[in-house]
């Protein structure tokens, strides 16, 4: 198939864009370097050094003979994005390409308008060239578990059947979100399922929980194939900073009493996840919502497995939850649909714990511990940024 | 009170400002006059006349004694937006200051982003400048009833209590709209109902249907005074085009087979909804949703109304639906809310459509008939505009 990933020099999508190719699809890829443009903006780096896409495409093909063709452009430039999809005339658009922080998102007035409108009008952008290239071309869009919030009923994947007064009627599943960030994931799936209404796209909404881990079968055959790995704040998720903190020596900083309960997945299952999607397109018309995770723990959880695995002394520290959320909630979220499909979990382990804790050897010099400490607060509406101190 | 009304100077904005002015409270006016310009764009005009913002506050300052001080400036300049609130210091913030055409909405890609962007712009801008200034503003803000689109069991008033697995919780309304105009409402209600949530913000969100009527008893006080009416297919409202229709001679156009059911009120009840909840703040932290509407009719009912209140002939035609809608489907809203209140609806009677034809023949020199034949249609991305040749 043809597949043009949207996204694909990020955390997600170019490892994504690798085991698409390494399985014999036709790739091409779709950037505009924003998320290399963050890191500037906030001080701070990916743990491991990324290379260049151009250096990343070119080892590629070197090493698998397949040459990944780019697009370098915004999604909020309808132009560029006609003409893209008019080029690569993809069966397949996987759509990474959006701010996908949370904190970020509420730093302030302004990164708050960015995330949306950056967010809503790119997946606008896309679903108008989709309706008019090619209404048969599958959106594969990457979602979030965080849309759905932390409701005291069982979270299924995307729509519910509700009786209520004596009736009968499936609807989208409420959305109760828990950032600006979030908030633009809901915009872009009730955008979404409006398009497969009126125009008959088909589209898979991937509610994607946290992912974990930086290595793929493909992104370990190279050092400049690698990912990104974050830790800051702002685009480091929990387990990934868990790990660092271990290897520095730092306390394992949980927010709040660490009661908060997400879905998590490895970063191989995402990639795994994304193919299945691939191959397995929405019905023309199908506005299609699985939950991409694997196992769902709480933070408190996690700090201990990783606090259990580290061999040195390893301490586990409250802080403030800088969030407005529920630290002790009901947590039970449906994730059958992409195991029906054939996804093999790759469980959290201390094995995989253990290789990461090599990675964060191999680059601890790299590492800026004030990057760590959260700085942007939910209750205010400006915070300072400690990486750019 | 200290009221600011935004988007003062359209169709329901003036006549609220007004109503509220009358009723002894201290009004602002804000707005950027972008409705006149979508009537230049279109090339379609207001069937009664109206007149500019400084000669309307002009002639309401000597007839009432009380001058509306107004703001011309755009939500979407934050700058604008922090300014007015810090100055004018309101106790609440009427918001009508959005893009409220569905079929504009879906001219084409550029009309569906600038819609979006517009709305949820504008209320985030707002959000954070009540935030900044003052946590006890009370926000009312209009959203639609076709936020909900038409589900198959009973519309509540923006929360639902779900059983579902033996637990249960009460959750945001799940909606599924009809338009990229009626996305951006329920964009908005996720945003408000987040910042209510996380900054304690006081939000009422006004789910209203479709308004009728021209005159209030404010308006009515002098020609100066009146506001918008209305017929075109792109801002015109159903009942208001059947009467235009109706004296003109020409058939009452129905999209479809007309079953299509709606929540309407009478713009003199709009005013009295807009004073109860303004009068009758949210708590703090209270994000709370009206149903505005005073009773549902089908649009072949209303057009049965105006027919058989018409003293001439008076046909009704079928034309093909240019929307994706059910033509026939359940419809039961909850609207005890704002009745609670104190609400005493004035329904759509023969003396009201009686007074609507008075005032179209006054004017029926204006009418161009060819700025009623729906050309938006939102199978296609792409849509002429009749009015503009």
């Amino acid at each position: 198939m043809r597949v043009l990933v949207l996204g694909g020099d990020g955390y997600l999508g170019w490892p994504t864009a690798l085991h698409l190719s390494a399985r014999g699809h036709d790739v091409g890829i779709a950037d505009n370097f924003v998320r290399r443009q963050y890191d500037r903006e906030l001080g701070v780096e990916s743990l491991v050094p990324i290379h260049t896409l151009d250096a990343r495409v070119d080892r590629w093909a070197e090493l698998s003979g397949n040459r990944m063709p780019t697009y370098v452009g915004d999604l909020c430039d309808a132009d560029f994005v006609h003409s893209m999809v008019r080029d690569f005339a993809p069966d397949t658009i996987v759509h990474f390409a959006e701010q996908r922080s949370a904190p970020y998102s509420m730093i302030d007035q302004q990164h708050a308008v960015y995330t949306q409108t950056n967010n809503v009008v790119g997946t606008l952008n896309l679903l108008y060239a989709i309706a008019e290239a090619d209404r048969d071309i599958h959106l594969v869009k990457l979602g979030t578990m965080g849309e759905y919030g932390t409701p005291n009923i069982d979270i299924e994947e995307g729509w519910l059947t509700v009786t209520h007064r004596g009736r009968t009627d499936t609807v989208l599943y409420p959305k109760r979100p828990g950032s600006f960030y979030h908030l633009s994931k809901v915009h872009d799936s009730h955008n979404i399922e409006f398009a497969c209404r009126v125009w008959g796209l088909r589209a898979t909404d991937l509610n994607q929980g946290v992912v974990y881990g930086q290595r793929t079968d493909e992104t370990a055959l190279d050092p400049v194939l690698e990912t990104r790995f974050d830790y800051d704040h702002v685009f480091g998720t929990v387990l990934n900073r868990f790990v660092i903190q271990a290897v520095l020596g730092h306390p394992l900083t949980v927010y709040g009493s660490g009661g908060q309960t997400r879905g998590i997945l490895n970063l191989v299952d995402t990639v795994e996840c994304i193919r299945l999607a691939t191959e397995n397109p929405a019905e023309p018309g199908e506005f299609r919502v699985f939950n991409q995770f694997t196992e769902q723990l709480s933070v408190r959880e996690l700090a201990e497995k990783v606090s259990h695995a580290y061999p040195g002394r390893c301490r586990i520290e409250e802080v403030d939850n800088p969030r407005v959320e529920l630290e002790s909630h009901y947590y039970r979220a449906a994730h059958t649909r992409l195991l029906d499909l054939g996804l093999v979990p790759h469980l959290v382990s201390e094995t995989l714990i253990d290789s990461m804790f090599s990675i964060v050897e191999g680059h601890k010099d790299r590492v800026n511990l004030d990057a760590i400490r959260p700085t942007v607060k939910w209750r205010t509406t400006a915070s300072e940024l400690a990486g750019t101190a």
